[in-house]
């Protein structure tokens, strides 16, 4: 087992997807400590920061990375396993940003309505209970929340050359910002370009699904990922898989059309495993799927399709590869 | 404890919210014994019936009711709590249907394709095993899959004088397809009309997210509700409760537009049993929200948001209504 | 040429299509003389009402009718020619109004913005001059426009037994809301019950495409219509016709349904008078059609697909029934 | 004057906005004869090759590109007016492109539908009639119809370093499809990067309004265009003027959203230049606003908003630069 770090300097970090040098080449099968800064990219520090102040816009959402996995090439799948997500700091911050989330006017659903007010909030994390604390600013609520640590943004450079801001998801993941991110969970990514070019930030204590203030309990992070290659196992969208879902994802607007892209990958991907025709695994899909939102906030919508694995009997997606990375998972954490 | 019953006759069977006279007068917390026809009225009889062909597009989807409650006046809230349901014969029916569902060209998005092939699939209902069974059409997949009986249909008259087709999910409720609309959980409804005029049908054996194909586990069913009155309660929108969650649903398109306002409506009623301020309350949604879809295929799509009650501490929805519908509930249970 | 009159007492006009009796009824090639009433109901009489004070809001955009059609059966089209639209009033009166229009949070786009400032213009008539004035409420900008009178509602009964609110655009007609609705143009509508039972509204003394801010200039108007019956002419949508173009509409939500379903709908009209096939007259549609914007503001969005006449050659839609309706416009209006 | 050339040999075009050394350099003020090629990159010559065989999908829509404007730096205003567009060959091509379209499934619009047929129409260019001729496929109509000579894509480097395919319209222009950008008009791009990097392409003979069937009568063209500066006169999204109208765009999805950002800047626009306050001008743009669709088909819908320059009595978009690249038009247009 090789273990490799990456802990990027402030001037590394990365604000889009594609046309970057890696900072680091792994193998199929090695793991990777990494270290990831917050969505503000540390720079909100107190609550009275403004985050629309203090962050310049072209600085939010860095990412570590590219990591250039060896033999990648286009039309395999690369598969990332969550070891670990440990926040790093004492606390997280969640805020209202001008013009962003589900329930204010936006750039994108232009209206003549002036911006909400910018709100922050900072959640006290206590690692040992395992908790977030939830202050409210107009009144004298406190809540504690269990964390539920997640990664925001995973992905790859994009196809054709193109290079795209972290902030939107697409094909190539991007910042999804979907809770079944979380550690024990496999993310399959399409490879578009030799080496992958994989990079990772936006950590969450926690997030709600639809993201629906436009931020999660954003954080820095210690994680740790176990990295796997497939070859030749082209999928369209990013998928997911833990020990009890097998889920595809789709981005895009409207969000019935992210979630019919969810869908639809779904039930391709069901009747590759099971044998049923299109619409007999349409069937199956529309029987025993969830379909929860990942978020209703960024420049596309993402949408997550969910189907047990029970149903698909013995059948095991890409060969196995979740289970083969979830012990080395536990080998590593056995390790440490 | 006053129980009614209701078993329409074929005839009396309404295809609309509003504009009926009721078949039932009851008081407010009265239970009802009902009846319920499945979508299909009943008339898809064998694997080889075409729904499209056998059903009368008029007669799809029966609702059972009105039921008129006394006392009821636009403004206040009607509490439906789900006592039982349990599918009425020994199958039930799934099937595509001619231009609906969410991975078909529809009447409203409208485009050149023909339809998808029409096909059925019978599940063999097993009570004592609380399973339905899923046999594939075009290769020898089955799978037994838990029960999980639910009311896609569920609404009281519209506002305004209105009356709308069964099918389509609104502010009076309707055809919201939602699989949280289960046995143990109360729907909140606005009262538009004396009487509040209260009918439900269209049971589902069991339904993904969503509702992809456009049909659940079609079913009849012999349910059982109580039913209660908020005075002056008013909800713009149909809010549900179980033990675990308060959530608030939105029926529009585009499927954002049920996102935000079933979001909008959940950051008002955290709000209003909080104390928390507008955005506060925002701010606790978006971290410990969740936002599954219900249908995405019915002339206005639902989705549902939800909020653990664990996070409004002591506060009770509508003075505890829930809580003393179950214990009406478990007391029937037991008398029977 | 037989010539009616209707002049519905304030407390004759109805607020939703479907389930009214008849104020008058006619034969097909009668004209009727016809008054209506502003959205307001007449009950802004001066710019410092309120329209959201003054106005119930169930009494929003009455409608002169239902007119029964003698022989009107389901299946059939109704054909309704505008043959004139005068401003009754010197004044016409445009408004914001409480969370409707494009550019504002509502209802359904749920936001957590309140709502932009209601604002009041009074436009002067100058029917001689064939002018409405605009007078900016924030500085000394004044601005004469042309005339372009049409009406915003027009609609019969729905299918189904559905009464629908006069606001909500459908299959019936309703509130769709497009400036072609002018005088000249033929107004085709599906007959969905005995009678067809044709009520009209919403008179606009010029309105932009889109109708952004959510009103048009808006004004009680003294009309004529001329009204034919085509039998068996079955159309799924309201379609228009005048001298140079055969239109196509489109009322849904998210506006790309609207659109697709009003292109949808040409194509196969095309396709009909031309005798080309599917792909060939959506090629013929692709390359000459207009597509503008009726509203994007109402509860469903409304779109307009046009085609110039010239490119189907002789073809004539429903047996040439605009040019006859034309005619006896002609007629009518000479004989004054 | 100065008078460039730019006819890009075949490895010279480009896919992308962004990203690309520059193929020539001018100043403002100077005229650039361009010559492009179809969307198909001139792979298509004869009814019987299938599109999507023929060109590689990474080689669709070439653009002639970048030209680098001295002085032009972020905040600036690139004026882009078009002299003349002239088909460079005797035929257009159009095409259904495989799940491409606004009346099909899509790879956004995810459905269970294969692709409809892939089918091919060569139009006949006659330059001295100045028509294009539709032949049908499957019956024997035939049709000459204008043509109407237009740019689909037209657009400078994006911000924050993005790189993006053609065939996405967004905030730096792009694959817009908008049969406004015809000879006479002047296009108004925001500048991103140093020099502006302007790259044009996909000519169209002529275009419905949206694109309906994912393309327009695509041809090569020998292109004139006149270029100018307007230093800091920031603007967020593309705009165009020609002597009747000025015209804001917005491309995003839904179709909705396109048609708010386009109507919000035309407010803000038509503000800017009449002083009116933003719910006047709000009003003006209600009332006399045109709101055509120009593309419903590309991975971003575009919606134009247009008002006519009497509105704005004497102010002048940009101090008057669409007058003077007028007559600078004409002055080269008189000088061959």
């Amino acid at each position: 087992m090789t273990v490799h770090s990456l802990a990027p300097r402030p001037d590394q970090y990365s604000y889009v997807f594609g046309g970057r040098e890696p900072l680091l080449g792994i193998r199929p099968g090695d793991i990777v400590e990494v270290s990831t800064e917050d969505c503000f990219g540390g720079r909100v520090t107190t609550p009275s920061d403004v985050p629309s102040e203090v962050v310049p816009f072209a600085e939010l959402n860095p990412v570590s990375g590219p990591i250039e996995v060896e033999g990648a090439e286009p039309g395999d799948v690369l598969a990332v396993h969550f070891v670990s997500i440990v926040p790093a700091r004492p606390h997280a911050i969640s805020c209202t940003f001008p013009l962003f989330g589900a329930l204010t006017a936006t750039h994108e659903t232009a209206m003549l309505h002036g911006p909400l007010e910018e709100r922050v909030w900072f959640y006290d994390i206590d690692l040992d209970a395992w908790t977030a604390t939830f202050r409210a600013k107009n009144s004298d609520y406190s809540l504690a929340m269990p964390l539920d640590p997640m990664h925001g943004t995973v992905g790859v450079a994009p196809a054709g050359g193109e290079v795209r801001l972290v902030v939107t998801p697409s094909t190539h993941g991007g910042n999804m910002d979907t809770p079944e991110a979380r550690a024990g969970t496999t993310l399959y990514l399409p490879v578009n370009v030799a080496g992958a070019m994989l990079s990772l930030g936006d950590g969450h204590a926690r997030q709600g699904e639809g993201e629906v203030c436009g931020t999660g309990l954003e954080a820095a992070m210690n994680s740790v990922i176990a990295v796997d290659l497939i070859k030749g196992g082209a999928t369209g969208w990013p998928r997911l898989e833990n020990d009890e879902f097998i889920m595809s994802t789709g981005s895009a607007r409207p969000l019935e059309d992210a979630f019919r892209i969810s869908q639809r990958d779904l039930v391709g991907w069901a009747s590759d495993l099971t044998g049923l025709d299109a619409l007999d695994a349409y069937q199956l899909v529309s029987q025993l799927g969830l379909a929860p939102a990942a978020n209703v906030c960024d420049p596309n919508y993402t949408m997550v399709a969910k189907l047990p694995k029970w149903a698909l009997k013995d059948a095991q997606a890409y060969g196995g590869v979740h289970d083969r990375l979830r012990s080395a998972a536990e080998e590593y954490m056995a390790s440490r």
